[in-house]
């Protein structure tokens, strides 16, 4: 009788394991739809680039971007970055912890230095940096110049008053009140 | 006679050369302190991290910022990438052409990668990347993760859905009234 409980028990676990687990991934899979979604009513809307982003918590959606580059007239203004200002926003913190983002490609420099910022638990990405740049976007070339030294970039990089500037360094670690990050 | 007047005109440009190139350097100094000087405003205030920056087209300050991940509740508060905001929306464009940008701090790969978006001119920066890490930043981390494949990084990124999301690259591509950047 203990024995055949404990294959009841486990044929019971077993099923139930694998329905979240389909439960978890159909739910995977529409959150990717939705930040695809906006990624399409981001070119129908002339909002900017072809890129959409979610951010998830506790299975709820509490952000959303879509690229709007040229419509708000800011370089900053990508999916992502705008998903994770909507979703520390909706947090009320400056962290993303315990949060999943989903975005239509992978993150650019620029997203992906923002998302290691936010420190989010895990990303979802799904087309490349290689397709973007067959579309127009410089992800790839960003990615090349982000490995140089700033004097091999094709941006001029010149370092000067580094000895005034580390007064601001000398005051931080000083300060006793201040919230680190 | 000819000789003379040649000798005259040359000192007179070498002077005048020499005088410009001291105003210049003169400039350049004021808008770097201009840039530390946030830096250490923004520690006074408790405003966020020891980082400050402004944006110069044609002699003048067109963006200003300081950082305020903190008290914006904002990980992508940044000085540089406030202050290319505020430049953008002062030139009324998504684009800093022929601006340079002065930051008290070597830029972040999220900074990085927003410098190359808005595509200045020049960018000056007084401290590095490891002064920033011994105040306890995680610049230099970044920029190690950042050159790493997805499936290496400390966080996961996982890859799914190509298929769907590359056909906003396609609506992309064939929109013709589409404003490229």
């Amino acid at each position: 009788m203990c024995n055949s409980f404990n294959k009841k028990f486990l044929d019971e676990a077993a099923k139930h394991w694998s329905s979240s687990e389909e439960k978890n991934q159909e739910q995977v899979d529409s959150f990717m739809k939705e930040a695809i979604d906006l990624s399409l009513k981001g070119v129908e809307n002339n909002d900017g680039g072809p890129f959409g982003c979610v951010i998830v918590k506790d299975g709820k959606i509490i952000g959303k971007g879509n690229n709007r580059v040229t419509s708000n007239q800011d370089p900053t203004a990508h999916a992502e970055i705008l998903a994770i200002r909507d979703a520390c926003s909706h947090l009320d913190s400056h962290q993303l912890d315990g949060c999943v983002i989903y975005t239509s490609c992978e993150p650019c420099p620029m997203c992906l230095g923002a998302i290691y910022w936010a420190r989010p638990e895990k990303v979802f990405f799904a087309s490349t940096r290689e397709d973007a740049a067959k579309s127009g976007f410089d992800d790839a070339f960003i990615f090349e110049q982000i490995g140089l030294t700033p004097g091999e970039r094709n941006i001029e990089f010149r370092q000067m008053g580094r000895k005034e500037a580390l007064q601001a360094f000398e005051r931080w670690d000083e300060k006793e009140d201040k919230t680190e990050y």
